[in-house]
Order: structure tokens, then sequence, then C-alpha cells
């Protein structure tokens, strides 16, 4: 399976692509997509989106990972903040990806074991986990790398699940 | 000029269509698209997106005008108020379609000369500035009509002011 995690924000967008396979979860490809604070804001999306949809053609992804987020300490940032979130899941809509999002606790419990573990020890988490020589940069790049991670483990767990429940009693 | 005003929200997103000409606006067309709580987010704002993409597409929309909206009382309303803001903006910039935007008291002001106005009176003038027989329902639809005839009242001020800038001194 491949997995596109995205986190999500106007000025940076973080993306990660992992093939997870049964035994391991792979590094495709990971950055960062900038836009520029002068150029209008639906410029600004449209780039953000144009970008997204040739990741997920360039590199077949067959999933597409968001954070679950609805904390902001500003109300303007949260709107900002929805606008690129939105796009990200009309890009998977219109590209017919499905969609999975996790909360922030659910991906530190599955990449760390902790739900309340520092954002550092996440990203050394991702890079121990997926076998890289330095911790991805930027923060958002590797943000979007943990998501990947938490989804093929959620993924692993329920493919285990329903093996488990068809044994019989 | 063809202006679409739109007020986007996840559950109804009101819309309305206004042929702006030197001495008149004249109403195209008004509505509310409606998404079922039950279908998954990415779901939902795909069909706003793709009716807002008709519209523009069958009335030869010529200028999209969105609010300018920071305010909500609660985050979580902003960060899903935003990813519908998202992809209204992104059907303008996918369109090639100009985008404004204007603030409510801009709004208010333009349509009934009163910054404070209450909701119901900007409704009760965008009835008779449209001459329309009642009161655009629902309330998203009026609102989306309010934001075309700030529109078109403030290109007509701009194209006044360029022409007056321009005479001899």
């Amino acid at each position: 399976m491949i997995i596109l995690g995205i986190d999500p924000g106007l000025a940076n967008t973080g993306y990660g692509i992992v093939q997870s396979n049964v035994s391991r979860n792979q590094l495709l490809h990971y950055g960062n997509i900038k836009t520029d604070s002068k150029t209008p804001s639906e410029m600004r999306l449209k780039a953000i989106y144009d970008k997204v949809i040739n990741l997920i053609d360039e590199y077949d992804v067959e999933e597409v990972v968001l954070e679950d987020v609805f904390f902001s300490k500003q109300v303007k940032t949260a709107f900002i903040l929805g606008e690129a979130k939105g796009i990200i899941k009309l890009a998977a809509a219109n590209s017919g990806t499905p969609m999975a999002t996790y909360t922030p606790l659910q991906v530190k419990t599955s990449v760390t074991g902790y739900g309340k573990a520092p954002k550092t020890q996440v990203q050394k988490m991702v890079q121990m986990l997926l076998k890289l020589k330095e911790i991805p940069q930027p923060d958002h790049a590797a943000d979007a790398l943990a998501l990947t991670i938490c989804h093929s483990r959620s993924h692993k767990l329920n493919k285990l699940r329903e093996k488990f429940e068809e044994l019989p009693a």
C-alpha cells in the first residue's frame, strides 16, 4: 500500500510518501510545498492542490492521510489552516483516493507508544522506523511521515483483528 | 459583468448570480448547496466544488465574491468553515475566474448604508435592489446576493474614481 501523509498549511505543506509492506515501511519521497505570502491566497491554494494531485498521480498513491486537528490558539489561524485542509481533502476526493484522518494523540501513540511524546521524539522515531540517516526536514515533512506510519500500523492491526475474528471460537 | 457571490458552509453554501450593468443589477439565479452530514467531509467538499465549477461555467461568471470572515465563536467551526472557503477559492483559481473578498462591514455599508445594519435589513435591501417579490431564501442565498451587490457597487465606484482622476486638474 502506498500512503501519502500530509501536514497542511498555507505557507508550508509537508508531505511524505511511504510504501507499506507486510514487514516494513519504505520511504519513497518527502518534501515541503512552500507558497509565497505575496501571492493571493486562492493561487497559493491552487499551487498546493496541483502539487498534491501530481504526487498522487506520480507515486500511484492509494491512501491519503491527514491529521484531524481542531485546535488553534487563534481563530484566524484556524480559518486559514482549514482552507489548506479543505483543498487537500478535495484533492483526495477528485482523484478518487480514499482518505483517513488521525488525531495528534493517535499519531503520537502509534509512533512512540506514548500519547504525550514531545515533537522531537516523534521525529526521532520517524527517522528510526524508516531507517533514515537523519530526521527529515522541515518538521512538516517529518509530521507527514509520522501520519503514514500511524496509518500503516492501524491498517495492519485492523487486518490482524479481522483475521482473529475469523478464527473458529 | 456577471458576478457570483458565495456564502460558504459545509452543510449549506448559499450562492447568487447577478448581471451588473451600468444602471442596474439583474438577478440571474440563486440557490443553496446542501450536503448531508452523513457523507464523509471530503465528498461533501467535492459536491460543493463541482456545483460551483458548474455555476461558473453555465452562467459565464466573470468574478467570484466571498466574504472575508475571520470570526467564529468556536475554533472547530472556524476549521470547518475554512475548509469550505478553501475549495471555493480553489474553484475560482482552477476556472481562471478573478476573486474578490469583502468584510461583513463593507457588505452591510454598501447594501444598507449602515455598517451595523441587522441581517434582516440587509436581506430586505437585497430584495428591493434586485426588484424581487420576496426575500431570497434561505438566508445563505440572500447573503450571497448581498455580496454581489457590494462588489458591483465597489466596481462602479472604482470606475468613477478612475474617470475622475483622469480629468485635467
